[in-house]
């Protein structure tokens, strides 16, 4: 069912993809963290935020649950909530996994539109998977938790990822080569998330 | 997979359809103009209300979800929330819309029984299917905006729904054909949708 | 593409089974009692937490969801959430039930593991997919329900069907024959949720 193309990018990219999995594993963790929660729900929110989005995405599109078949995924997840479990919250770089949490939304975008793309996934289911791989794990963590999730803040955090994966998807339809549409559509929705971060820049609300 | 009888009616009646979806929209938008979201919000509400029933339907009967391999409904949705978005809250005639949405949970709950028989589904799994249908993308709106769903209150909403799944599983198990078992069951959950609706009657509930 | 062994089971413990649905079930409902619902709360709260686990378990392993080609799962849930609508809720042995779903929890997280052993997932995969079929149910009840749920509990529960699931797979990846290793992971469950239930030991929570 996967394409060439997809293989390739799994060759090469494995410990990329691991190390998303990872930098969401940990955003997951340090929310359990923050309600002192314990160790089983660590690993629940870990794997949650790990491989939530991407499993949404693969059961939509019809594709095999990328975890379920390879320990890889749920090993860094597990691996992710001990290792904030056994250190004090203060050690971790908020600030800095913010950033990385940036770039883990912008490149699961595209990827995850890319791969529903190779499914046969028409432009705006692709663009919507996109969107989902790279939202979803945060906002059904922040649901079990019964906390008001990104998707209610005016924050720019969904819509910096609906920028990657439209713009991968529209420069895949104008015939653009993969790596420099994934690269450019990575770099934008990258951008956006920045400002977002370092400037606070919002939404605006809707005002009756 | 698909039966004959099926592809009849999505020849026949697909923009019955569209206009389903598009109510079913519409009431998730109005709710994240309700919060006073942003854009992003109603897009996301606007697409689960419209479609997150027929969703869960296709996953559990092993169906292809239905907007994945087609752009229109997806569009209708995205559609529905910038309409909201541009204009006024109060140009939406909520009182008619309700209607409307009376219209769509009991047609959307005849048509979920529908494909899941055609899919083989057994009597009591396929009426469970038509109640998903029709009532469980305004459940997960309202558990993703943290609010109190439909199912915990008193009125009837889902019951009308499985009025007109059960009856339609019903008259079929009888041997009603198609056209007609379908008509009556629609119609008998309009009905008892109405009473809500006009009279206020509701469910008695528990008391210890 | 079921394998023997799980076909024996099926023959041999159907009512097991549904016993077993049965107790999530009733759990279900007297949730929905609790909060003084009506009977379509009570037969949602009953059909999730009696399959919900199972649910979400068969999806993504890619089998077909167990009790959708089955009357009997949901007719099990319906009769469960009558039983309670009709009784005064002092009737019910909460003591007693508490005890019947430790006894639930481990033997579904043996079976959960199993089932995903037989189709083929890979060991951590199998020990997360007997942890989803133990305690998801409840988890989406309390999500829908608006309530924490038990992840956020530190209760030793998820921790128990955790302990059943791993020790099946890893006696299971030792050579262990199939029923001992049931038979051993289940008690060793079991017993973990007999001393919170017993002695109330719980999990430490994270202090910062």
């Amino acid at each position: 069912m996967e394409l060439p193309d997809l293989m390739m990018v799994r060759t090469v990219l494995p410990w990329l993809d691991i190390a998303g999995i990872a930098i969401f594993a940990i955003s997951g963790a340090l929310a359990a963290a923050r309600r002192e929660q314990t160790i089983v729900t660590f690993t629940f929110f870990a794997a949650v935020t790990g491989t939530g989005g991407g499993t949404v995405r693969d059961l939509l599109i019809g594709a095999p649950v990328f975890w379920i078949h390879d320990n890889r995924a749920l090993a860094v997840c597990l691996f992710a909530a001990l290792a904030v479990w056994m250190t004090p919250r203060r050690i971790w770089p908020v600030k800095a996994l913010e950033w990385f949490d940036g770039v883990g939304l912008a490149a699961y975008a595209v990827f995850g539109s890319w791969k529903a793309l190779a499914y046969g996934v028409p432009p705006l289911g692709a663009a919507a998977m996109g969107v989902f791989t790279a939202c979803l794990g945060g906002i059904i963590r922040d649901v079990l938790a019964g906390e008001p999730s990104i998707l209610l803040r005016p924050e720019l955090y969904v819509t910096a990822a609906a920028l990657s994966a439209g713009l991968f998807v529209v420069l895949t339809l104008l015939g653009a080569p993969l790596l420099p549409a994934a690269g450019m559509a990575a770099l934008a929705g990258f951008a956006l998330r920045a400002l977002a971060i370092h400037r606070g820049i919002a939404l605006p609300s809707y005002r009756d």
